[in-house]
């Protein structure tokens, strides 16, 4: 915990190239923000980690909010309203927003989105009802457009957005087969996250295990990895396969790029590959969110994390959870749920 | 000229892997066709030579007509009704189908197309109002949706295809970027090729004439060469930027390919890229030609060609339209016009 009279922030102290580690990070000891007429301060709760913290250190990225050197690291958290100069937020509310990787935040309250539980955990909003849970259901319904029947191949599948993707595709009968690392994580995924199977993509035999599952090709690649895994992929494509392009977590740390050599079965295959950041699609919350809700109810997804605490282990957590050592969302719990 | 009383075909007679070379092929005299009832004998004028002839000899890649080990080359031709078993077929007539590479050839009445010339010259319904211009056409109109004002690149811009895409492109006010090999054909390019400018691939400083080229970035890239040309343009992409993958010609004589790099640039910037291949998209012919012989008319597009005389040497020239050393439209002449 936090002394309440001093912030406490993680920075980004020095440019990445390469691997990611905690000599970029660094935790400071900061001045209690002070909300200006029209703010409100939040004391932030959860915080969430995603791939994309350490895309946004790459040359030529460029996000809404942008990364500076030296400043905090951005990222989104849930937490509670302390104090309110706008009447649309009382003190103890739940929150949502770009608030960083610190332990209080004062934002303008347009930068603020009021979060009603509605029988969920706080967290959810930063996972299955949050930008995960979206960018899954862009990817698979608005970009991919899987359809009954056709075979779906989901990288990252224990992931935070791979899970969701896992269960959309099976609620709408799709063959679905995960891509994990490990077995611990395959298992978990055919027990759990309605798979019809899992491939280690660690195996020796990565190929051949991809080639039985897919009996039928692939129909459809949810691909969040990227690298010599999404080549294989890409042999087992059938004719207008779709490849929705989401995340390259395996390229994040690489100076050299592996790219892709296999090319040559997007133009064979007459693909159509998407690149899609979920900021660009926000048009699709309602009916995302809409059908996220009814599988959680209806108990046909899980909402797993992998929880840390203390601000203090951001940066730990952050590597760990590049190198795939999460399962589900990956959160740091900054303060106590309850004030 | 052959002996009227005998073929002569070109046989694809070795797998490839790696260069292409005439040790691939083999020149055989053959016996002559004997057209069966319902089907005409066709004495080939024109042979087209494409790059998907060398693409379809490589592991994987089908097309309708597929490549036999031993059997004559595929390849379309343009030529004249000898002999007719369907009253359709007037001796005399033009015709133009999958005739493959050889003088003569019996096929079903159904695989055949007439044409009528309409004022062009019979070579252009294998080039402009052949495959290449359908191609060129579904890949800018019906793919990339290229708008007044976009930045449109266009790889391999001298050749049957890439002309066509410059041509349309122009038509659309879009600002054309050509990018050729040497520098005749990028002056070639910009002075007869409607391109605002054209960069040669070879020059040492070619990524600084690309982005000085291309000051507001690219919107749409017409992809017919791959590589790491093509890498350097996917750095220059703006957002929501639209790839019609038409060709990757640089890899197909690579026993490894290069692929690509860039692969973040597609996620970054939400690109959307589309492989195609044009069998898939003959519902366009109708719109694609109207504008196309349109253009010709009005003297906005030209129609070069590189024309090789005698069926023998057709396995050089497809080898030196591998390697880029024709301008426009590639085809081997092998008889007369004039019956």
């Amino acid at each position: 915990m936090t002394d309440a009279l001093s912030n406490l922030e993680v920075r980004y102290v020095r440019p990445v190239e390469g691997e990611l580690t905690r000599e970029h990070f660094e935790c400071v000891e900061a001045e209690m923000p002070a909300p200006r007429p029209g703010q409100i301060l939040v004391r932030n709760v959860y915080l969430s980690l995603d791939p994309y913290q350490r895309r946004q250190m790459m040359p030529g990225v460029q996000y809404a909010q942008p990364l500076a050197l030296g400043g905090v690291m951005t990222g989104r958290t849930v937490g509670r309203v302390l104090v309110s100069h706008d009447a649309r937020f009382k003190p103890g509310a739940w929150v949502r927003g770009a608030f960083g990787w610190q332990a209080y935040t004062a934002v303008n309250a347009s930068d603020a989105e009021a979060i009603v539980l509605d029988g969920f955990s706080p967290t959810a909003y930063l996972g299955v009802l949050g930008s995960p849970g979206l960018t899954a259901w862009v990817g698979l319904r608005a970009i991919a457009r899987a359809l009954a029947d056709e075979t779906v191949v989901v990288s990252a599948v224990t992931g935070a957005v791979g899970s969701v993707v896992a269960a959309l595709a099976s609620a709408s009968d799709c063959r679905v087969l995960g891509i994990a690392g490990g077995p611990d994580k395959c298992a978990h995924a055919v027990k759990l996250l309605h798979c019809d199977a899992c491939i280690d993509h660690r195996s020796p035999d990565f190929a051949a295990q991809l080639e039985a599952a897919s009996p039928r090709g692939i129909d459809v690649d949810f691909e969040n990895v990227g690298g010599a895994v999404f080549d294989q992929v890409l042999t087992r494509l059938n004719d207008f396969a779709r490849v929705a392009l989401c995340g390259l977590v395996s390229q994040y740390n690489l100076v050299e790029p592996y790219g892709m050599r296999n090319t040559a079965a997007l133009l064979n295959k007459n693909v159509l590959l998407q690149g899609f950041r979920v900021s660009h699609y926000s048009r699709y919350r309602a009916p995302a969110y809409a059908e996220i809700k009814s599988l959680l109810r209806e108990g046909k997804l899980r909402q797993d994390e992998s929880i840390v605490q203390g601000l203090r282990n951001a940066p730990d957590a952050c590597i760990g959870m590049l190198g795939g050592r999460n399962l589900g969302k990956q959160l740091v719990q900054i303060g106590p749920e309850e004030d």
